[in-house]
């Protein structure tokens, strides 16, 4: 079991050419899932304040110590960066064949891994540590960052607790939510 | 190693309260995800034709035996379905907590995973045989369903292999596409 919401790893999404009208919900599943997934923070280059307060109020009613920060410089962000740059493309290696050796690296470096919403620069494929898809085929960011950190966690951030002002109790049927300790 | 495209089970994928304006780049994301995970096609229950040519043409560059169709009466789909139907909701039961009775009837059975976009009315969780849940967080249909596919089926959807007039070399570098056959 894990502290709440908190794996001792360091793991930080970015999120680039992020258009604030075409790419908003994309771009807002993909922050729900890293940090549902186990990341520290979304990190999206372009400004958008309305993604920002979207976002904070998940991690305001669920839980965790997950961050958001828009209006992010990806390049200097990406050079400056001296952990694991892990970038998620369907030209990139086979997830599986590379795995084991991230999860080594995993305990002892911090990650950045980068997630496109357009065509992603071929600066980015060079300034990564790795390029890596999952199927190799058209797929989303948001099922390849999905699989990425699950497979990097080994299914650990299925045991993360996060605890919020909501709460879900899982059920067979229907719904059943904690607010503030009290079932609905 | 699989059959081109075909996994040696029948999944189908259920996609409900998509609105053609506001959903359509994420109904695709999950179309998408389908394909390439292993399911048959994916059913979305309004008319919406720009999604199934932008999902056709996915196919026809990438291949695989799936398909679209959209405007399907779901009720009436799901309650004439005589296989297993999987609900995907933030409210259910943790998924490792019944993967291996599902891989169990996988075997024998037909699978619908019904995913909605708003909010799913209570029937559904109703008719379902099970209503399942990635991590009882607020996340993404889209990696919710990637999750799902990838653990119902022991991440065995890696090894798919589609033959489409497309392809990926995978590459640690840079980006390397066969079209026709010749590398580009």
């Amino acid at each position: 079991m894990f502290k709440e919401a908190c794996l001792l790893v360091d793991i930080h999404v970015l999120r680039i050419n992020h258009r604030p009208f075409r790419d908003k919900r994309i771009t807002t599943h993909v922050a729900l899932t890293a940090r549902a997934f186990g990341a520290k923070d979304i990190l999206v280059d372009l400004k958008d304040e309305d993604l920002e307060q979207i976002v904070n109020k998940v991690t305001e009613n669920f839980g965790g110590d997950f961050h958001i920060r828009t209006g992010i410089n990806y390049r200097s962000y990406l050079r400056s960066f001296k952990g694991v740059k892990i970038h998620l493309t369907m030209y990139g290696l086979p997830v599986d064949t590379v795995i084991g050796e991230l999860r080594e690296r995993l305990a002892t470096n911090e990650f950045a891994i980068v997630v496109g919403a357009s065509k992603v620069p071929i600066d980015v494929y060079n300034e990564s540590s790795y390029n890596i898809s999952i199927t190799n085929q058209p797929i989303s960011e948001v099922s390849a960052l999905a699989l990425f950190l699950d497979r990097l966690l080994a299914g650990k951030e299925m045991e993360l607790e996060f605890k919020g002002k909501l709460s879900i109790i899982p059920s067979g049927k229907g719904k059943k939510v904690k607010v503030n300790g009290n079932i609905t």
